[in-house]
């Protein structure tokens, strides 16, 4: 499968996670537990994968696996990042309001690339780091609020701090895409092999933190295990469906593209939304949300375009033809 | 004199223009008659061109100078072109409102590269085809109106014939830039002798404004030589001193520079006074200010910057060495 396929269909899918999640509420609330779906997520990744191993292992020769301990103990890292993540999103949402948070999530775009060159030493040209930073710009650009507009907070008045914990918060979840991508890339074990051992302790994280919840609220609603598909309807289950195919697409472009096509994708997923919620939910079309869809069509093509589609030859008689060659090979190991 | 000197000056003084505007008026009105600036910046530019010419006519060899009718009748059609276009404005305004105007005003941007593309036969890459749409969008962004702002028109439902009437007023601005540009460029005639020509026919026109604004009202005021400095202040002569210094760097573009140069200019002197809006009149800043001024830098260096420091070396075997000196050469002769 061609990566830009897989990618197309993640920002479909994502895009109707958002819509299907909205379908599901009753009343603006949910009728169900929502920490339920992504454990239920975890275990549907789980099973999938571990179907497709055991049918991989009955091939001759048999899938790459590397059962060491040594290497095993680095799946659960992705999901502790993603802990502290969450809890550091939390203290955010404290500081400044939703619709601040919402606008510097779009910093983790402008993070994921420099993580991506550091801890991954892959070399981006100038272009390429200019459209990422345009991909950023852009999906800022739809988010401004509208002229006229319900909930009206003056933006960059929150107290440093929550601005402080907001990079944070970028720089975190760039790490835990950075760190899957490096994972799945440290060696050519098989991909579902690599999946069970990340949604084996996926499935572990997210069950402790439903129990951790029980814990919290003192069991008053029981235990989690006894009301886990209390309030389900077909809806819900297709956000559970949804979340885990997305969750499985990413898994295969962390292996086989990275985390940049996965930042295309999902930000791509998110204009996607706000367009089908102009016809779905009678969403106001803003003029910012046309020009920042203009602003990514366009960094998505400055990023992925063969550079001579995009400029004139830039030779110079420095450019010497002995190294023509030499260069040409480079490329084409990069690319 | 380096063409991006000209250019930064451009943008400085375009920039003050909107300043010094502003600062001339009392109680939010005009004490003079503001139809009296253009033509009294007119006449400065013809006498300062003049005086150049004389002295330029000193020198030898003497300057070139063609006297020919065949020649000096096309020197009024810029001015015409702007005739037609103020009345299309001002027919445009009656179907749109201001900010939609403002916001429509940023096609000129585009629609300047077309012409350029199509009446000059000057070729872009499609880089720096993005580069042009980027600045539209840019200077688009920084202008979107803010949450919470007093008017808050809704965008995009006045009837259809203003918004075709927009799109005929921004080809033509574009269109009179152009053919000034192809009227300095077509032979090597002394800059001043051609700035004398565009100058001579741009005073009478604004003189033929003036007289008609006189006959419209009758005469009540008294003819406009009778009261042409009333209300006049230190600031409005530096307005009228302001705007023909812009139209002298304006022409010096034309013959050295071209177009797309002088669009760059006023584009980043319109985002230049909106940020010096900030401090002088306690303009409110906002997001998309911010978004848009990043939007047009990052255009900027997309459309000048060497393509070789944008992108790595897009060399393919097919390049053969063969061609590689005129491949050079080519680019030397365009830039």
């Amino acid at each position: 499968m061609r990566w830009y396929v897989v990618a197309s269909l993640l920002t479909v899918l994502t895009s109707s996670q958002g819509i299907l999640t909205t379908l599901s509420q009753s009343n603006g609330g949910y009728k169900y537990d929502y920490a339920t779906v992504p454990f239920l997520a975890e275990v549907f990744k789980l099973l999938v994968s571990s179907i497709f191993l055991s049918r991989e292992m009955k091939n001759s020769p048999p899938p790459k696996m590397t059962t060491e301990w040594k290497s095993i103990r680095l799946y659960p890292i992705p999901s502790i990042i993603y802990l502290i993540h969450n809890n550091i999103q939390f203290a955010t949402l404290t500081y400044v309001d939703t619709s601040s948070y919402q606008i510097m999530g779009n910093l983790k775009i402008v993070t994921t690339g420099i993580l991506f060159r550091l801890f991954l030493k892959r070399k981006l040209s100038n272009l390429q780091w200019m459209a990422i930073v345009l991909l950023a710009v852009g999906t800022t650009t739809s988010q401004v609020k509208g002229c006229g507009e319900a909930s009206c907070n003056s933006m960059f008045t929150s107290p440093i701090q929550g601005y402080m914990l907001g990079v944070l918060s970028a720089c975190l979840s760039a790490l835990a895409g950075v760190y899957t991508e490096f994972l799945m890339k440290k060696n050519n074990d098989s991909l579902y092999w690599q999946n069970v051992q990340l949604y084996t302790f996926g499935s572990i994280f997210n069950m402790g933190r439903l129990l951790l919840d029980d814990f919290k609220s003192g069991f008053e609603r029981g235990a989690w295990w006894q009301r886990i598909f209390n309030g389900y309807s077909i809806t819900t289950w297709l956000v559970v469906l949804n979340l885990g195919t997305t969750g499985l697409l990413v898994s295969w472009l962390m292996k086989y593209a990275d985390n940049i096509v996965k930042v295309y994708s999902t930000s791509m997923a998110m204009l996607l939304t706000m367009l089908l919620s102009v016809f779905l939910f009678d969403f106001k079309p803003t003029v910012q949300l046309f020009l920042g869809i203009l602003i990514c069509m366009m960094s998505l093509h400055m990023y992925f375009a063969p550079p001579n589609t995009l400029v004139d030859l830039p030779l110079t008689t420095k450019d010497a033809p002995e190294n023509l060659t030499e260069v040409s090979v480079d490329r084409r190991t990069v690319s």
